[in-house]
């Protein structure tokens, strides 16, 4: 029996792929810190487990396809904040910002239909396109443009009668980049010139720094029968195994369709969206003081990275990431090498190759991406540690 | 902007698209027993809940891709109990039995490749696959053969190159029948002389009457590189909200690439992990009690049901469904008549449409299947009110 092309094709996890290399650095007794994976040390608010703890039932029963009514709600209020009106019907709770990456997918996209995206971009867009039998059609951006986009002819060039729409993440994920007002107008544009739908991933929304807003793409008007907004707890509420999302759009018919594969596979576990909607009942301030923590951390990493010799990168203004270049040939080596063969007193850092998060070959080698997801201790220790096994590592490999 | 031909082409899941008819009936005021909807309603042991509340942590973190290894290990074990022996890398934890499905679509087909179902088969079988552009070419069973398989020369003459794989359930949903030993028999020497995988739906596994074991197809020897089996703790142990499943496969390369589809949406919600590893670790004592309470319902459901005048169907053997025939033309019509506008002392019931479990046209049309899922009272009020709804529709319609 042969395997699938697909599945063939499908390249492993940038994130995930060097765990092993990981585990066996901790089975020899090193500390890792990992900054490879958004994996937050923010303790997820207690209203989380508090809600499932108190959820009265003898039978965990099958949820609705669409969702459970009270998060659908309250994730209707969450963008209510913002002045963006959904409707009951607007909104499908997800498994997590993945299924939701997923179904906007195989909604627009039959087999070798293309989906625009900036590169670098969130890895994971390769899996869940190509696992369906998708492209993604890279709009490269550049370190010293701070990953903004290029200009609009130089999008448009790229579009195909197989393009069917514009996907992004932003605040950006690896980049950290946040796009500004002309940049989603642009967007807005070129998807109405080119009818395209717009899939703009909104994750980290809120955790934006320096002043800017890092406002949805909901607020543009003139685009809501084409724009598809992903949603997910993950991140802002540090619940990243709760695995809870949504997509949300106006588009009744498109909505109508993804019902119908929420109805496939019958529902989101229901304690996480009991969970969840908690979450998002959370009040304002909250956020802010996630994004002043997050704030607080870039600056660490920013500033310790910016020093060491040889390295590049532009302040990253949201998220938890960013992207630098490494004064080394192959960032993989590097990284695996920090794992395998480097310590400082016992202790050692992970990264993720940057790579994987490209779609032209050959760019990202030297590019990692760093989560800033450890506390003002742990993230100035890994700063420490990273210069140190620079040091030794340019010296070996001179 | 269009939406995918793959998307537009779904049909809506038969069991669930009649409930905005279900929920109008419900506004009315009427009471509605649902017969069809597989959501048992037993109890979800207590250790579910019990292991969730317990499990103490800070953060709600990222699960492996893999799934947590407290749960894997009891799965092991679970298999163990009948001789089956699966390694660590053996088993990936999935969203439910559904996500199971669709990965292992994924990993062996790609668009346009066929898999082989026996029908009437479990509805979304047709969204896991269509979604992925896969396709399912029908074995057709019949109620006279009580949803046995034909003989091997009418199977293997539905066997092209495209085909990859043929899937199965076992116990059946929508049937009930189990499946005879000189049926694995020669599914297994029809994979192994044409190539195919097998894909062993075995949620059910454990619900067998009348003295059957309902055994494993992980039990036959010479297919353990092409067997594919999906496991699912929602209907064994009532925790359908839960959407804990697993793809349970020996074939080493094939695991490492559905572990790529794992990685791209990271992982399984972490609790309900959790609370599952405790309910594969009952003791086979519970099986035994829900498998008695089942054929006890099965009695009921099926000594009433052969006795009213006009239906036919073969008593069946496993899971908690059957299908029969209806007198009347249009079992769909019949369905949503008995929700608008019939009632018995303010009461009515809901059967599932069996058309939408077929997938050559025609077929099913005067069929519904019956979820067994009601206490003992409520399985027989049902039945009686189903009777008396028939003699009702009968005399309007005939």
């Amino acid at each position: 029996m042969k395997l699938s092309e697909r599945v063939l094709s499908l390249k492993e996890s940038p994130v995930r792929k060097l765990v092993p290399v990981a585990n066996r650095a901790k089975e020899a007794g090193k500390k890792v810190y990992h900054l490879n994976i958004g994996q937050p040390d923010i303790k997820t608010p207690k209203v989380f487990m508090e809600a499932i703890n108190n959820y009265d039932t003898d039978i965990i029963k099958y949820s609705f396809s669409y969702g459970e009514p009270v998060l659908i709600h309250a994730i209707q209020d969450f963008f209510k904040r913002d002045g963006i009106v959904f409707s009951d019907k607007n909104i499908l709770i997800t498994n997590g910002g993945s299924e939701a990456v997923t179904f906007a997918t195989i909604a627009v996209c039959d087999p070798g239909d293309e989906i625009l995206v900036p590169e670098p971009f969130y890895t994971n867009y390769n899996g869940f396109t190509g696992e369906v039998s998708a492209k993604i059609k890279p709009i490269t951006t550049k370190a010293e443009d701070g990953y903004h986009l290029p200009k609009k002819a130089d999008i448009v060039k790229l579009i195909s009668p197989k393009t069917k729409a514009i996907m992004f993440s932003n605040p950006g994920n690896p980049t950290g980049t946040i796009l500004r007002q002309d940049e989603m107008d642009m967007i807005a544009e070129i998807a109405i010139e080119y009818n395209l739908f717009i899939i703009s991933d909104e994750v980290y929304r809120g955790m934006a720094f320096d002043g800017l807003e890092g406002i949805s793409m909901g607020t543009i008007k003139g685009i809501e029968d084409r724009l598809i907004i992903l949603e997910s707890v993950s991140k802002r509420y540090s619940a990243c195994g709760a695995r809870i999302g949504a997509i949300c759009s106006r588009n009744e018919e498109l909505m109508a369709n993804i019902l119908k594969l929420c109805q496939a596979r019958l529902c989101v576990a229901t304690l996480e969206q009991i969970g969840a909607a908690a979450l998002y009942k959370l009040p304002q301030s909250y956020t802010e003081s996630i994004k002043n923590e997050y704030q607080k951390r870039r600056d660490i990493a920013y500033n310790a990275l910016s020093q060491i010799p040889g390295v590049v990168c532009k302040k990253p203004t949201g998220a938890f990431y960013f992207i630098f270049q490494l004064p080394v040939e192959d960032a993989e080596e590097f990284i695996v090498w920090m794992l395998e063969d480097f310590e400082l007193d016992g202790e050692t850092i992970m990264l993720a190759p940057a790579e994987g998060f490209y779609a032209t070959p050959g760019l990202g080698r030297n590019e990692a991406r760093i989560a800033y997801v450890l506390n003002e201790d742990g993230m100035k220790r890994a700063m420490y540690i990273l210069e140190k096994g620079l040091e030794a590592y340019q010296q070996i490999h001179r």
